[in-house]
């Protein structure tokens, strides 16, 4: 394999030369940057990333930290987080905590190991105290989805209890009083707070809750099936359900018309995060809209700023959803 | 910053120890392993994967490109080469091609410069003659979704072109003559070889091809909305259509819907890959599985073999497409 000195001999330059042209100095003059490039290429000699990275103590790689690729929800943060990554010169590295206190452990620390300096992480299940003592080793560490006490300043997170009341809000002005709840099974925040956002509703106008009409199962397509079929099974008198997020819609609607109930004629569904699939499922679904784009968006700028010691970039610590009127919901007379 | 002689002082051994006992070697006696890890663990020191790479000269570190980590098709390839790498104590590190031949060529070249001994790299728009340079230089790439000539036994690939034709001649079997195509417009080798397969399975059955029943558009949702629209612009007199994949199956649909046609009552549709969006569209799509998971599993177990040194796991170069027989077909009388 061809070194830096290989390369110097061949351009005829000497190896401080050849590292100035790699770390694009000023310093190089254009004939040696020609030079040098033509030699790397002849010789196929690629930088070595790692002992530059040792050299300057950092590295320009950005890391990332979802629960899971492979969910339209984390695909789109990731997109968004590379852009600026790309935008900064950086490279993203990214892993997947799975829902899990052990695995979101394990691939922040991988992350560190290979010197993130500024990392994006939405980790739901680790204990705060884990996360305070990784806040406070890398001054980088930036939290997506979740506020950290005492570190509010390094968290951008969504208002999920004012979206859920936002969505049970509309079914009630639409005329709506026996309202079911297809809730998540994950013990997080973000399970928590979205029911509370639907009781809310409820009982501030009036309607007294009822543990009946809520059903728990995983938050994707084959739970929003299994917890709608149980609702059915329940026998409830629901005219109208609010999703924990729009693949647990796509499931329920998925059962709802395998039983002949029509969506939104007999039964009026609303959802939650507005990704993609909402707009292709017939009816159109009616959700609430979770500004991922512009979250990742902005922890990335965070992330590479206090990685950096730039100036902080504005960025808004807690976002508020908004509701997306499609074609799910129907008003009662 | 914490270093490892700060560990060995307040651990009370030498630096060699620690060094032992963070590689995991068999002469660190289970006393010092203990000492040094909870020295490590109150300094809260992490060993440099910078600095183990370099010794090493290789890393523990798998690499993957894909075109776009936020289409669900990729996020499945990315969960299943990252299952994979846990399995072999491999961490994954991601980088997106953008259906780019520049962007492809910077994030391998990150990729390697990262000191990635493994990579599985899916990339269209690459030249051979450049593709063919990378592999020589990284005995542990494959490619997936591509057979590059002379080195087809690092390939892991579709056959495309059957795939189409098995969905081209499942309608003509149903009873349809008038098929119409969805194409995508990227110009890379699945769109021609899926737009060959349908024009065999015509012409095999004595159906004479019409330029006039194919449209060109992106291979996503709203690529389907434009070239279903332009079809039906046409006045093309379709019972049916082969979509190069789900997405544009998803966008079809939708105008379809909005047009008031229904399918499959007056128009059959039939997708390609099965990706998750198809089960839950109305009605249940009709598609071509491609085996995503088993493709990504064993490039990712052949690039791991190949980087080192391993035996060779048995791979099949040129997996076979299968028909899924959902809801969108209908058999003319």
């Amino acid at each position: 394999m061809a070194t830096i000195k290989d390369v110097a001999r061949m351009a005829g330059v000497s190896v401080a030369t050849v590292s100035r042209v790699i770390n694009n100095s000023p310093k190089a003059s254009q004939t040696s940057r020609e030079l040098v490039l033509k030699a790397m290429g002849e010789l196929n000699y690629h930088p070595n990333a790692n002992a530059r990275a040792l050299a300057h103590q950092s590295t320009e790689t950005l890391g990332l930290v979802v629960a899971d690729v492979s969910d339209p929800f984390f695909g789109t943060m990731v997109k968004a987080v590379e852009q600026v990554a790309q935008a900064s010169g950086k490279f993203l590295l990214i892993g997947n905590g799975y829902h899990d206190a052990n695995k979101e452990k394990l691939v922040i620390e991988q992350l560190i190991r290979h010197r993130c300096s500024g990392l994006v992480v939405h980790a739901k299940m680790l204990p705060d105290a884990e996360l305070i003592q990784m806040m406070e080793y890398v001054p980088g560490m930036v939290l997506i989805n979740r506020i950290l006490p005492g570190y509010e300043s390094r968290c951008v997170a969504l208002d999920d209890r004012y979206g859920a009341w936002l969505a049970t809000r509309h079914l009630i002005h639409e005329g709506h009083r026996k309202i079911g709840f297809l809730c998540s099974n994950h013990l997080i925040s973000d399970s928590h707070d979205r029911q509370q956002g639907y009781l809310d509703a409820l009982t501030e106008h009036g309607i007294t809750p009822d543990e009946r009409l809520i059903a728990r199962a995983s938050p994707d397509e084959e739970g929003g099936e299994a917890a709608m079929t149980e609702l059915l099974s329940r026998g409830s008198q629901m005219t109208a359900v609010v999703c924990y997020n729009d693949p647990m819609a796509a499931g329920a609607l998925s059962v709802l018309s395998d039983n002949g109930i029509e969506v939104p004629q007999e039964l009026s569904l609303i959802g939650f995060d507005d990704v993609l699939i909402s707009r292709y499922l017939r009816p159109r679904l009616t959700t609430v809209r979770y500004p991922v784009v512009a979250m990742a968006t902005q922890a990335a700028e965070l992330a590479i700023a206090l990685s950096t010691g730039a100036e902080l970039p504005p960025t808004t610590h807690m976002f508020s959803p908004t509701l997306v009127r499609r074609h799910s919901v129907r008003s009662l007379p």
